[in-house]
């Protein structure tokens, strides 16, 4: 299995997906490379989406589709050399997922070598669960059940507490801790500029940052860029 | 309807709910409150978090018993003459209330008349549905819908954009405008430090902050403390 899991697909003060020019080149080897635009940043369209990281991998040499531009799924993953899911909402790009029936072929697809590339939603995708998220729940999935391409879950947007905050919603960390109240696998926070890369057996934290590893019944630890098969 | 929806149960450097107490005496008349404990910050338990409540409350003159103390929640209804829901994870709560078969029947007894206090979780759950909590779906409920006792939506603890800020996560804003995508309800963004009141067809803001107010297809914008009855 071949995965790309980014915490971000832009970093402040950068254009589009621009900082991960060389590791997408190094992972995306076929040309056609399908988007799934169904997290809807902001709510556009499926289309506005599609056509926003179509510009970026077109400048890179690839030729890129929208899922929805096909006849059917089947046909898109049959096309497909790569995917690659953008960010927005989690729970409507669930949803849709489910809504349409994709959830399932698209796992198999992946699972039988298809390579995977997520940012934000997208990375959320390939934990065993999405409750993990940190989008608002503005629509109902019928399950938070993920592609479980990785045996953990992923907290992209990952972020430190504030000492200097007097505001008293839960930090990110209290949000995890309490998902080990009712969840047993491990949750890797991933700052923005991280990302996680999967070939086989083998799973990689790349990216300048340390990351941070949430594990039932124990205190989280920062772990550094390297290898990190041991999660697998 | 008698509703206080509170969007902070602690103000930064203040104890437990203390910033509330002339609110509460005003509002609960007869002395025996039901607490609710389902949302369990933290993961504490159902005894511990009433625990915490109940000092608070005692302090205050009432009598106050957690509902899972009683036989079954009809019981414990039928003795209530006030009910207080604390702030937590609106997921676990919701679907805590939902297995227990206790929704419908709360929502009937607060219809009826029975007084409802509910801070950050508790407050969401006056509203249409959770769809604009803020929290992490770390369980899944068989329903985002909610109490309804008022016709829109509450999101508690609103912040404001960061403009110092260069994380790439959404801004509170972003995520109601993106609620408003698949929703059509009102959003009522409630900063710490302030709450609604509703006595029958008049609903108040209180506290010293304006509150945001997001309506579908329409910029958001700030109301101050006061009148707010139509808004029901």
């Amino acid at each position: 299995m071949r995965l790309l899991i980014v915490s971000t697909s832009s970093i402040h003060g950068k254009p589009y997906l621009s900082y991960l020019k060389e590791e997408v080149s190094s992972f995306f080897k076929g040309k056609n490379i399908l988007f799934i635009p169904y997290a809807r940043p902001g709510g556009i369209t499926w289309d506005e989406y599609t056509e926003k990281a179509t510009e970026r991998f077109t400048e890179w040499g690839y030729t890129m589709r929208g899922i929805h531009t096909f006849e059917n799924h089947t046909e898109a993953l049959n096309w497909a050399e790569g995917v690659f899911t953008g960010g927005g909402n989690t729970f409507v790009l669930v949803k849709t997922l489910y809504d349409l029936g994709v959830m399932a072929d698209l796992k198999s697809a992946v699972e039988d070598g298809l390579p995977y590339m997520g940012s934000s939603a997208g990375s959320n995708l390939t934990g065993l669960t999405v409750r993990t998220t940190n989008d608002m729940p503005i629509v109902y999935p019928p399950s938070f059940d993920a592609l479980g391409l990785v045996p953990f879950n992923i907290n992209p947007h990952y972020l430190d507490p504030d000492p200097s905050s007097t505001h008293m919603g839960e930090t990110r960390e209290t949000r995890i801790n309490e998902f080990h109240h009712f969840n047993e696998q491990p949750v890797v926070g991933l700052r923005e500029g991280s990302w996680l890369r999967r070939e086989g057996d083998k799973l990689e934290l790349k990216g300048e940052l340390t990351a941070r590893l949430f594990r039932k019944g124990v205190a989280a630890i920062e772990r550094a860029p390297g290898d990190w098969s041991d999660l697998l």
